[in-house]
């Protein structure tokens, strides 16, 4: 698939790309968990998202898209001497990957060869500075969510096996899709993702053409598809841009603080991994609309996707997660 | 077995042979899963189609049945530089292949010999081009179905194992039969396989005379018995590849998105795999019968194989899948 | 034991030395399962059958007992340029066999020391043109039960593994005993053996009077005891070879496939493999009475063996498998 | 433990000194069983029956106690060139035993420094022409009993692994020990051995001050011990040693055959395995009492052990095994 | 991150802090247990403690951060000739640790390259003189928890694997975390843990706000945010260090043994270790206040830490551990 | 820990030290098994006892203790050419423990670097001589918990594995300690053990204080609590070796054997292992107190610690095991 599908072309899913944006925005905010049936597009999604994004300047080779030669790693012998642009990397962590191959492991054949210790870097290394895709993150056993999600919040990867010692830099978004009728994360492990999403197939037969239409025209004339959609994806990657350099000046006024608090208080959410989550979501947020603070609004249409996730199960509520966090903000945020 | 049975000697199992001839047509329409007793003849109609189809022309000697010296990976030591015809490949995938044998690995040998990182390509190279056929597909270790169809729809097999980085194509149709009773496919699974049909025993006692009878002729004297079927195979060829040169023209009116979006939100199929894949078969059906776009009867002739495999269970409707497409095309395309 | 029991001299069990000596007129029958306590002589049938048969010319040395020095593979190091004759091999596969060492595999002491990938050919190599005998089947796990049949299917041995790409030829029959008792083979398994019998510890007092004495004698004098009985193996080689050579004269009417097909309908058996199975079995006891062509008679005498095994079970119906094949025997072929 | 405790000097227990008597006389019969709680001297009854029976004349160094240098094989290079008289061995079997270990594997030292392929001998071939001691031979792996039920059966240790293809002799007498409480051998696995005994704490005062007394006496004074007790075991000794000369003149007649043959119908015995092995502990016992023939007195003398472990469980009998055998003999042999 | 969180900057959570502290000022107390929801701090506040603790003085280089020239054991080859200060060492624990890695192992590359024998340090070697961090310790395995007790308690870690015979210095504080919603700690390892604190997020929106505005601050503008704070923290730290040289000289009346022995008795804790503890971290208290000996205010504030993991369940008592030590202190401690 | 909290300071827990007392002047009684609660003093207790004993004269350098030159063996490179004193040696085998590390195997790095096979000696060597120390013994596998006890009943090791054929000495007192809430030990181990006891933290206020109280004095100031101690722990010593010299000579009369005989059948207890190890106890029992000869005030004293882990449950009797022997007792031994 040499040419993704265009971002906006993407039908309806609004909650999806949105939280993509964001934390295209504020990467800080962690990582997209993406819950839905197979089929619905969320592959696509990431994908598109990263192909609209500027590319990346690295050095040729670097086994960790170094920014600059001073950040090649000295284990690090495929990277050259030039500075090349690249499209924002995209990595699939498959489903039965193992943990040498995602974090990096000792090079057998040198071993072998040359007597001597020497680091092959993992997928880790290659998702530094963009995407990593965990397709039904569920399936996955929980020490490699959890390995993830460590490397994820520190942006480093550290490597302590077979006797290396060795740390690089990892920076990336965590997306990870998953269908809770499949196999659920533990509570722990959901805290640790920044924002979570639902998906759902449309339901509306008018929706649903639209998606086969512009499937098929994808398939039919890749190059003339794109072409029309890439006016829409420009829009919003310097709608992306702008936020970016807008974020360290938005204003969080101690409104908003208390609006975070008492929403997550009343929601009983554990830890304060929550409040932290929305303020920030929130002020992407504003940053995206080219608001200069922090407002209800903000937090009102970020609140489901940063705390839903966040919620103990209430027996004797059938409403949703999202839907309880929907019901709340009416009586807290008037 | 030198010869292979003659595709259009098959008794009855006209579902079976239909699906077969529309991934021969479009192999976009993704692979074919054949649910039933054993000893109906799955293997022999997959065998058999192969057989009737053209032979390729490939690299002598390429792993991964190159059509052309270009398309020679570098890491392919046995390939040649002269070009032949050979019969479109069928792979058999064996119940304990491991995950190595399927996807490729380091090859140990030069590893140790030469001491260097060679590729030893896997059964996913073999099958490039051609046919892969799982037997008791449900059987199979998840993770191993799951790879299998992410190559068969990117078309393209990448190794990250080992220190291997390696990629290459493996545009196959993926063939695979099972036994509901032994052990069923994860929904997810199922939704990724394009058409689905179930073979049964003839229960008329003519059709099984002529199934005996034919098996025993083909038992006695397969050279006679190929020769006397050999015009009807050859009808079916060429209709195939008719059907392959108009497959572009196929005009697609709105009307036909219309009923395939109506049908599958009305059977409530989970994503949208389900009308992308209705589409694309009755497009091939059109195709096949030589007509200029797609019309109802393309889709109702299709909808049963396309979409049976894709409905959730009902717990109150006792009717099998098939029955339900039926009963809701009744309703829909009147 | 240099020299097998006589195969005339095991007294009654004539099932299962019916079934041994079909499969000797036509191993195309398929492999044989015996179903029985321990202790009954079934592995010493197998060997006495063996013992009985005409000696074998193979090239001296040939791992896969060649009969010409054309069919010595290029792998085979061992074998001479002589031909010479050896007995029907007889090759016990051992409950904790490996993979390994079922079908052959990486000759690691070659590749240490000399570098090379040869290979080191296992236990279907050693009974081509014999019996492979497996005490237990139904203690096998099940992907190695499935191999065997596979193998015995088609003649030949294909090993794709650890980088070797060999095919040999290991025509051979299959004899399996098991005891119901002590865990079943799923009915996929079972409907690929040819034909089952019972075994049963003789239940009239003279009778085993008879086995005691007669193995008593066999043990005090083993050659006496043999020449005593060696006019009676004679008699029954010779039907076997005269047997083989009327095989494909023998004439198929009508009437022979619609009596097959009204059977197997009438019994529900899934699939074609047990009207494909009756006929040959037929087709082979016909010969060995030296009929010229398949009549009522010959199909009732071989029905049980051939369709039992394929039988659903019916938990209404009480009767064992066998019964319910002669019940319906009655009603059809009046 | 340099000097056995004496056999003699064994108080009580005499049904399972007498089983092993008879092995000793006939090893034919097959292995031995006791069934009972540990500390009931089932492991010194080995021990002292092996320390009774005379020397045995071997190659000095010979791994597998060959008798005669033409019996040494040529992997065997420890072995010298003298002969030698050593105790009958006695060999344990720990419980946590690898199959290589036992039945002997490659060399790996030889395979890495000499680069060639050398047979190390396990336990087996030291147990040549001694006996096979197993410990709670019920919590051993099934598949380790069956592969030495066949080895004990067939005197010969067939080695196909690993490239190597080795036959050594193996003739010992297998005795298991076991504690039914704690899960139980198979009933085909059961059948495979000669005899079986149960052995109890003696419920009487004076016998358990005695084993105390006897014991306490030979831990004090092992050499006074064993010289008090010499004169008993040289008897037993040479009562064996002229029973094994008389043992191919015991006549056999008719009477005994059916005796054997209606106890076996009459119990439901499976397979006939229970007759053989009685007609054989019969004879054995005849030629220790230097009877000339086969009487009622021995089968009835020896009936038990060769048969209470092949019956049937019987959920309406409460009595034990031994007492249906027993019960069955008073109404049959009359 | 570079700099870490100020101890004093961390919003409530006072019985965690307390913990830490003691521990701090006697490391002899034992590890630290704290029970409670992820994102609480627990990970923050062991790094912010250690980083308010004055500098080590270690060897450069040392793989145990030896004090002096002469604790550097031979096989460690890294350790140069010069003292330097570094910050108190605190060790992560990931939870898919190897025991190889914990402990240190064989170093296998020297192992092929040299031939030799080389110890290659864990992780406990480098948790020497510091602290060792466990998030969700309830996840490891027991016997690697078991080890870490080990080892914390003799402050010396024996190597015995591979040939290796090696111990060196491991003294450190252990601290763990986890969630006993999700697997608990058997009673023997909870028993070996000094101190246990349950943390649980604010319920009081000012201080949940508070919580959020200095985590934006710190996230802002590190180094202001740690300037503010500095005072604070060197306060902390200087009663840290008078405490410790306190120490020895706090006295211990009989009154106070007595008050241990009763409570413990009557809480029927098992063991000793309570009272042992109880009284050590009273002590520390005291130092930690100035007193000179330890009174009951110290007893009382420090009973629930000591004791409350040590408590049997009881079914019949809602009340928590916590609650069952203060209502029993209430009655004792009048 | 440099010096071992002295054996007579440890407050109570009488019938535990009484059990290793009598071990420690006949070894031959077998182990000790000590139940209870962690953190009652159990390893605390073989510590003390071990450095209460004389020291040992090895051979320096030994790797299994030899007392002298001639009992060094063969492969033994470590061991020097003078006799040293040392303290009784006690090993702890730890939770995770390999059966490689227990009892020895082949030296890899020999094996690699040199090509020979080499021994590397296990912990079973170290112990030779000493102590075996197993906490948490329920926790072990069987097969090692067997194996253990078949050494220490041996006195020695036997390892034939990998191609090693060796023996060497291994005499020594195991002593395991377990939890019986946290899994029990198969009756047929349990009866292994020579003496079992049961441990509980003491229930009285006053005990208690003692304990806290020497405990906190030996933290303190270690010397001055050894010296005070010393005079105590010489005299236990003294009467341990006049009790060794004294027990050859000790009378066993008939009544005391009948006694024990009378008593173990009244007690059920299976087998004869517990009337030995009665009469082996109360033997030592009347050495250490100077007695000519064995009373019923010996056997009394230590008729539970030998017999309390041999009994069946008996599901009707809620009353412990110790409670029924002493009720047996009181009936028996009027």
């Amino acid at each position: 698939m040499k040419h993704a599908f265009p971002f906006s072309a993407i039908v309806g899913q609004s909650e999806m790309k949105s939280a993509m944006i964001l934390t295209a925005i504020d990467p800080g905010i962690g990582g997209v968990l993406v819950f839905g049936d197979r089929g619905t597009g969320k592959s696509t999604a990431v994908r598109a998202l990263a192909a609209l994004l500027p590319p990346v300047s690295v050095v040729r080779g670097s086994a960790t898209n170094a920014a600059a030669l001073d950040d090649v790693p000295d284990w690090d012998r495929g990277a050259g001497d030039e500075i090349v642009d690249v499209p924002t990397p995209v990595i699939d962590l498959p489903l039965g990957a193992t943990e040498d191959r995602v974090v990096g492991a000792l090079d057998i054949e040198r071993a072998i060869t040359h007597g001597e210790k020497a680091f092959e870097p993992g997928l880790l290394a290659r998702a530094n500075r963009g995407y990593l895709y965990i397709d039904e993150v569920n399936l996955l056993e929980d020490h490699i969510v959890d390995l993830l999600l460590d490397v994820a919040a520190s942006g480093e990867n550290v490597i302590e096996r077979e006797g290396l010692s060795i740390r690089h830099d990892a920076r990336f978004v965590l997306v990870g899709s998953g269908n809770p009728e499949e196999g659920e994360l533990r509570p722990q492990l959901l805290d640790r993702f920044g924002l979570s999403v639902e998906v759902r197939s449309p339901q509306d037969v008018e929706e649903r053409i639209d998606v086969i239409r512009r499937r098929a025209a994808y398939d039919v004339n890749p190059e003339a598809f794109l072409q029309k959609w890439r006016g829409e994806d420009l829009n919003i990657r310097n709608s992306i841009l702008a936020a970016r350099a807008a974020l360290p000046n938005i204003e969080t006024k101690d409104a908003a603080l208390r609006d975070c608090a008492e929403l997550c208080l009343a929601l009983g959410s554990d830890g304060l991994r929550g409040e932290l989550t929305l303020l920030r979501a929130a002020r992407a947020q504003a940053a995206y609309e080219g608001a200069p603070s922090i407002t209800r609004t903000h937090i009102r249409s970020v609140a489901a996707m940063a705390l839903s996730h966040r919620l103990r199960r209430d027996p004797l509520d059938e409403a949703g997660s999202s839907a309880r966090v929907s019901r709340l903000m009416a009586d807290i945020l008037v």
